[in-house]
């Protein structure tokens, strides 16, 4: 905090010598307050520029800085490959090539396994769980000592909600569907689908369609409703399973380079802080209002067959998918604690959601006979 | 926007002259960015000073505007009583005896029945799917319009997620256990229940535990477990009733005096703006995280009896809900359209809801064996 006063020092001096300058220059008499030097930082995403929900969201987080310090921060996004690869973001963002980054935290498995806790794991918290764990039950906390130890303040800037279970060319069954399936299906979601048998695949989303098309794979997971739609992958395969146990609620995040952060003055501070946490809110509207769109265009207009994964298949999956997620948690002392942390609050959440929005759901369901 | 600029100028040229003073007379040369005129807004709100998770989040909401502002925009908060009466606060704002004003737009079912449609409506949209209309599916617009009409503008700022049905000292086994049953319900939820035959009361919250326990009243709802659990209303009532068909994501609101708010520099707008898109998510992350909490203490500490309303009475309850919330929109145009697309969500959330959100839940709950 010392530095930073010094800094803060130095830069109001600095500050105050524009403008009196702009002062006298200007008939006016005009621009004094904002005429403090302009900071420009670069944001490193892990999403194609402008990709639906979460290359728009990165935007609407920047636009959101710019229009609260009324520019003086300035802030450039890069889409993926553009300034560095999509999984090149954590790093220079931690070294500083970039100032700040927007992504997903399962993406820095690779870093630390525990890392995932931060985004989604399979059969983990829903979106609002994740908030709630994370602004008021010690997640954020967690995240902030392993990203601290990369020089990195993270926070929640987004949310996807439930995904898909994905889509099919062959019907699940019983769980031995899975057996010689080839199937896309990222993360710890795959690693559950390996274990029951599957072939599964790394491809980007944008050679998807192609690849379920061809018959390539059998099957893939993407995002949901809307961002599917976009894709055409109706178009590549029959059938699109729900629920997607594999990824609750994604959680978008922001990373930013610790030093970066704290030579900002306070207010400039409170506006990367404020704007994540109104981004984090808006992806969230976004994803639910067009998802649910989305979804009508697909059984309406494409005849969509939904498909529901079955109790046993469930039961199953769900199995697994404890023992790929404990595992991590046998790895090292952050690991255990993160998943203490978060195993106690879906503990707590599921007693709380049966009988809340859960058990709302289903009242409103039988009120409006929803099929 | 031309008042807007001569402001502006005229705001920024004061700030100017500030600046310069301040520069000569301290001796570090230090306070020139923010030395411009402090702005003093008050807000009034619908709720005790400090409730927990309500009127603290009016205050979260202040603070993260001056901290954005710098303190340049100083936000001084009222509880309800403090400058005007609790449900004097919308006209407050609106003739401008304070710039803005934190509470539920249900409580102005006087200025018009369908502002009810921003806050809550019996078997209406939970938290998601609020937020999803009103940031993405037109219903701020509609927001607008309504407010517009008193000087105001609305935003959303909070929400507490579903509710709980009440405590009630008698079982409701039947529809007819609400026949000459004496219960605290406000709103729309009251009057459906007053169809049903109870004789609905007024209280303020502070008296439901007495009214409960001297037996003055058979039941009453609250709002959901923290909020309960503060109350004691556990040692009140015997049973405790889900899921809260009346409030099922009761939206809190900011609403700003149009002028107060067009008078202010275009990053100070902001700041108001995205402080409330922040709150929004932050009250719903904190009800989220405590309800969980305290619904625990009152299972295991408490052993307070859950009950869930039979389907039977929820059918009937809601088929009475629709018929009293379908005559707001018999009122007048400005209903009718709000209902239509309010309607028009709510149908296609119910489809998306089923498969995502509710199919999740109901999958990992039957995964992890949830009683």
């Amino acid at each position: 905090m010392a530095d930073q006063t010094n800094y803060r020092r130095q830069f109001l001096g600095k500050a105050l010598k524009g403008a009196t300058v702009a002062a006298a220059a200007s008939p006016f008499g005009a621009p004094a307050v904002h005429a403090a030097k302009t900071i420009r930082w670069k944001m490193v995403t892990t999403w194609p520029k402008n990709f639906p929900g979460v290359g728009t969201g990165a935007n609407y987080l920047a636009e959101l800085i710019e229009k609260l310090t009324n520019k003086k921060l300035q802030v450039k996004v890069y889409g993926a490959g553009e300034l560095v690869p999509a999984l090149g973001a954590f790093d220079a963002v931690s070294r500083g090539t970039a100032e700040m980054g927007h992504g997903a935290s399962y993406y820095w498995k690779g870093k630390h396994e525990a890392a995932q806790f931060f985004a989604a794991v399979p059969f983990g918290l829903n979106a609002q769980e994740m908030n709630g764990w994370l602004y008021y039950g010690g997640g954020q906390k967690l995240w902030d000592e392993l990203y601290g130890g990369f020089g990195l303040k993270p926070f929640p800037a987004g949310n996807t909600g439930v995904q898909m279970g994905g889509w099919f060319n062959k019907e699940i069954k019983t769980v031995d569907s899975f057996k010689g399936l080839k199937m896309r299906m990222p993360g710890l979601g795959g690693e559950v689908l390996r274990r029951l048998g599957a072939t599964v695949v790394t491809l980007p989303g944008g050679e998807i369609f192609q690849s379920l098309k061809s018959g390539a794979i059998d099957a893939s997971e993407w995002i949901g409703p809307y961002n599917d739609l976009a894709f055409g992958l109706h178009k590549a395969a029959k059938y699109y399973y729900w629920p997607g146990w594999h990824e609750p609620g994604a959680t978008l995040e922001c990373f930013v380079n610790q030093k970066a952060l704290a030579a900002l003055p306070s207010d400039m501070r409170a506006a990367v802080e404020v704007a994540c946490e109104a981004t984090n809110q808006n992806i969230l509207a976004e994803s639910t209002a067009r998802s649910s769109d989305a979804l009508q265009t697909l059984i309406e207009k494409h005849k969509v067959q939904l498909k529901e994964f079955s109790s046993e298949v469930l039961m199953k999956i769900g199995a697994t998918s404890k023992t790929v997620v404990e595992e991590i948690a046998q790895k090292d002392a952050f690991s255990k604690k993160t998943y203490a942390s978060f195993d106690a609050f879906r503990k707590k959440s599921m007693t709380w959601g049966k009988i809340a929005e859960q058990g709302y759901s289903l009242a409103r369901q039988k009120v409006f006979g929803v099929k």
